[in-house]
């Protein structure tokens, strides 16, 4: 089958490769792809800073925003059948789980032993098919066909507010106003949900006003602030008592500028990463009293388990009930695999989520 | 009656006055107060930093960290009694109380409006007597008498503790290893407290190893760490995966090793505050790195309230049980009123804990 490997840790190793189809086990479901996102992470395992291969193999076949449909159920049956659509999730614990894993919460695991599906241990899903248990596999209705392969972006959205709501727990906490830096897909996905719960959402970027993002965002009720004639530090003026921000730029400056902005009792969720080794200088004294203070809470958020997979088809279900047809317009770019190299140079000013899809 | 009083907003206007003793209503109790502590607060407002008058009157009785005894009780009695030693809750609600000051969380109030007995808009109880009413009363065991001035700082740590625990509720958390930056009263109280919950605990301070804070570290079970020979990075290093970091120093450097040096899945609670305007330059693209990919959390934590008030009776009575006799040795000097300024300057290498006591 055709499939996109990398050599990891060589610049520039990707390529489409035809290798083995994988062979069912009893108990696994047999998945045909359709459509696989890129994303950062696959953009850093590219360029060689990222990624590991499978035991006794010498390449990785990359690829973990996933979607595709059942072509063979497991021998058992079970709750799988030919022809449902479904997403897998991308991380899974070591055999020997810590307590985190061992509770299924894999996105918290505390021994660094996990493995991830087109990451680090485990081929991905940028591939003709793949194989998987059920224990890893989500089911998606029908109606989300065209557009499932935006769940797993979701999730990391998911599991970030659903965090956030947890952790908040710990007060009374009525959360009105919310801002989302960066309007990539994680930011949009985060404006959705954000704007789906009932928060008055401010979503900003530096694209223009009447860019494909900037209408996205104000497509669904948000306000989009355009970052450069309204900064943070602005913005935190006009709305006051910000209460949650979900950052997902991975600026330093940006990072920085939100603590400073969130309103007391608030709470910054970091979402993005980058391979940077950028330093900062910080007003260190002021960011902590306020911190202290304002009962500030920032905390990072990476991955997603079983829980907010759910979560995510619920939550795309009602995006596509309260703005049909806005989540397609996220997916700018769909190319087959051989072309996948397109995928990976998003168009300025147009390309939101590009795909590497296998049919349809 | 004596009283330590300040005009505020003006630098070194601290002075022992006569004024009116108060005059018990219906509803209050008049406690005769035995020991105020002085804390950095104290200073800043001594220093003209802080500090706000009750409205009508153009000084301020200072003093928050109180223990006293009730001389008259409310004329319904209710629960309390003449004799009872009592501790007073140091914040109010504004008449018209944001949510959470409506809901008794005063220590999370989140339109500013509060008052603060001793340090905004309230009279303090660095004087002979003070009038109350009961629902900012706590009670504590006579067995408390001769430490019942550490009930208020222990409370700051109680909310830092128990709000961590709540934050954590988000997740399968078993934590083991604790550190502490800093060794005065606050980082002492969060040392015993974490020791009495069955953190391993590691205490850090510059002061010498056979000091008096560095003998009380070691004499509850904790290590001592002296951080010049051991900084933060290398005793991660050592103790893998810190599951909690209280921080205690509100020096900025500090701080921003605590984010780096903390596990994963680990918190840090920030509960010092800096008058200074330091800047700091930081590995920002590592930091936000490390928090997203490790499920960090980094809070700040201010005052306390009733919850947390009658958590420290319990736990200092534990304490007591634990270690007899060691948290007095915190208490290293108490004057009279009339030589309160002997309190504001603590001896090198010996204080830790100054009060200004009225009787006894």
């Amino acid at each position: 089958m055709r499939a996109v490997v990398v050599t990891p840790g060589q610049k520039g190793s990707g390529r489409v490769e035809d290798i083995p189809t994988p062979e069912r086990a009893a108990e696994q479901a047999l998945v045909e792809v359709i459509d696989v996102g890129v994303c950062g992470t696959d953009l850093e395992i590219l360029h060689g800073l990222y990624g590991e291969a499978p035991e006794g193999d010498d390449y990785l076949v990359i690829g973990h925003e996933n979607f595709g449909r059942v072509v063979e159920a497991p021998n058992d049956g079970g709750d799988l059948s030919v022809g449902d659509y479904v997403v897998s999730i991308v991380r899974r614990p070591d055999p020997v789980p810590c307590p985190q894993c061992a509770a299924g919460e894999f996105d918290m695991c505390s021994n660094g032993l996990y493995t991830e599906r087109g990451i680090k241990g485990l081929h991905g899903f940028m591939a003709q098919y793949y194989t998987e248990v059920p224990d890893y596999i989500v089911k998606l209705p029908g109606s989300l066909a065209g557009i499932g392969v935006l769940i797993e972006p979701l999730t990391v959205v998911e599991k970030g507010v659903l965090q956030t709501e947890a952790i908040q727990n710990r007060m009374t906490w009525d959360p009105k106003e919310a801002v989302v830096t960066g309007a990539g897909p994680i930011g949009l996905m985060a404006t959705l949900l954000l704007r789906a719960k009932g928060y008055e959402v401010f979503t900003l970027d530096l694209v223009e006003r009447d860019s494909h993002k900037a209408r996205i965002v104000e497509a669904c009720g948000a306000e989009y602030v355009k970052g450069d004639e309204e900064p943070l530090a602005q913005l935190a003026e006009r709305v006051k008592g910000i209460d949650l921000i979900v950052e997902a730029t991975a600026v330093p400056q940006v990072v920085f500028d939100a603590i400073d902005a969130i309103g007391p009792n608030g709470v910054v969720c970091l979402t993005g990463v980058s391979a940077g080794a950028r330093t900062l200088s910080v007003p260190a004294d002021k960011l902590n009293l306020e911190m202290v203070l304002e009962n500030k809470v920032v905390f990072g958020t990476v991955n997603a388990n079983r829980r907010y997979f759910e979560a995510a088809v619920n939550d795309l279900t009602k995006f596509e009930e309260l703005w049909p047809g806005l989540c397609c317009r996220i997916i700018t770019r769909r190319v087959p695999v051989d072309d996948f190299e397109q995928a990976l140079k998003p168009r300025p000013g147009i390309d939101i989520k590009s795909t590497v899809s296998f049919s349809g």
